[in-house]
């Protein structure tokens, strides 16, 4: 996922949590010293490889929003949400080959598989470690295991998709949901529950985080239509190559004049370069782009209108500033 | 492993709490339905595939023995060490690309890396979100954390060891019970603690724990140079091939007069079933199998000394009888 141009961009947004965000650099590293030495050292690489801490700062900046805020109280879950992340990434990394990751090599390229395998089971426990013993309700474990349980099943669910022409809205934003905007939700959600906020305010951040995830995901999804790898640090059409089919090709499918020739590239698993290209192109000249954009914009509204009202001052601003961020990406 | 022969043998043994192991499959398979279909098909597999259910019937035995044992209270958290078990098998198999394991197609071989890459995360997530709000003490779930924590580090910290021939008693048994013998002691600790017993019978509960672990471990170790595949379903010297030194090895390299031979077949990446052979026919010839069945007959020896005085009746039975079993082994 390429969501949020640069790590500066995100910063800027979420200046008023940055002690909090730079203290999380800090609990990372030592949630990932290990007796296990190699561990330690992938643990460092994987931490310094950098990442936009998406997940914690909107945990941070919810929780920091609440009466109720204790940054010591809080920083071991925003730690554990981005190691989740983290270990998901090396698990992703392992089954794609991916040999680069943020301009870093990834830990199979690295240290292979069998290390990588390991290493995110690790983390993974290493996440749930970080929750027990921190005067957490029991609810934040049960979220947690939600989450991660969540990313998988997206993924399998994803997965079995791959390379298909049958796919409508719905099955679409169930998938990207499962896959990206059920974990900033959830992120969100927390930050409320450790924050000490009411129930009705835990909801509306439950709510924020689904719909400005939903929408990082379409603008994720579309950039790889619209965008050139000069400025998405990857290949356009790389969905389409992969097999994924998202919502401006689901559009194309159901309306562009060309959507044979397009329903025949999408499901080829031997799809050539020239194929790839050709498929953006049909998918350009339909309305597929424009479809997204509405659709990403309406998940914006509503991000701007579920945000509580009880989240005010410079919370709300950030808040806001994220989904605006997103909203005026130029795509 | 290949610990403890059949099934029908651990039933025999564990037969006291037959009603809790039976409830148990239920359990399991409940934990395993999901949102995505893939996922509680594989499930149902692996639960359908069998094991012979040693951590939960350890960790049952011991909370059964105390005086607070609620059966239903309890049986959450033994599906959840059988979980970690069966996640940590599926990574196991992805990255040891076994194609069968107890006679039934693996997760891998049947649905591909992926899936089972992700399989075995949600199942992990699974065994943290099964004892979530289940009234057990925060205790618990970082006994897990750990648990699986260390299952990590002891398989990278053997994986680095492999090929090599610098071993000695004492790293060979920090690796075992990293690999081993700590998930079982932490089964019988969990038990006494959710049975709760005293601090004292906890301790003394992973005491036990610790030592038949390392007991089964040294025994499966020997095995593999002992047996023939016919009794122990895989092939004799999968260890030594696999590039994993173990006990009567370490010992043959100490003391066998051909041990220069031996230390250049398993420190060989590339050795033939010739060199196996010849490898296992060294250890066999030394003192190596000896001394491995002494330090087996030691830990057994110790379980029975630590196991706690308040430990009585039919649960002192079955776990004098599991250390019995291990000693009465014809290897």
């Amino acid at each position: 996922m390429q969501i949020m141009g640069t790590f500066q961009e995100a910063k800027d947004i979420f200046h008023w949590i940055a002690p909090e965000l730079e203290h999380l650099e800090k609990t990372l590293c030592e949630a990932l010293a290990s007796p296990a030495p190699l561990i330690s050292e992938i643990g460092t690489h994987l931490v310094r490889s950098g990442g936009k801490r998406l997940r914690p700062a909107l945990y941070l900046l919810a929780a920091k929003s609440c009466e109720g805020f204790d940054a010591k109280k809080a920083m071991p879950l925003a730690a554990a949400v981005e190691l989740i992340h983290m270990a998901s990434l090396v698990h992703d990394d392992v089954i794609d080959h991916a040999q680069t990751r943020r301009g870093a090599a990834t830990a199979n390229a690295k240290w292979g598989n069998q290390v990588a395998v390991l290493t995110g089971d690790y983390i993974f426990a290493q996440a749930f470690s970080m929750v027990s013993r921190k005067g957490y309700t029991e609810e934040v474990g049960e979220r947690l295991a939600a989450l991660v349980q969540g990313l998988c099943a997206g993924e399998i669910l994803q997965d079995s998709a791959l390379y298909t022409a049958a796919h409508d809205l719905e099955e679409y934003e169930q998938r990207i949901a499962m896959k990206t905007a059920d974990f900033l939700s959830i992120c969100c959600e927390l930050g409320g529950m450790v924050g000490g906020a009411s129930p009705e305010t835990c909801a509306g951040l439950k709510a924020y985080g689904k719909a400005i995830g939903m929408a990082f995901q379409i603008t994720d999804d579309l950039l790889d239509v619209t965008g050139d790898e000069g400025r998405i640090g990857k290949p356009a059409g790389n969905d389409i190559r992969q097999g994924v089919v998202t919502l401006p090709v689901i559009r194309a499918l159901e309306t562009s004049p060309d959507r044979d020739e397009l329903r025949g590239i999408v499901t080829n698993r031997e799809m050539t370069d020239e194929m790839v290209a050709r498929a953006i192109e049909i998918v350009r000249a339909s309305d597929g782009v424009a479809a997204a954009r509405v659709r990403a914009d309406e998940y914006l509204e509503e991000a701007r209108r579920v945000l509580p009202e009880t989240v005010g001052g410079e919370a709300r601003e950030a808040f806001l500033e994220a989904a605006a961020y997103i909203g005026q990406r130029d795509f």
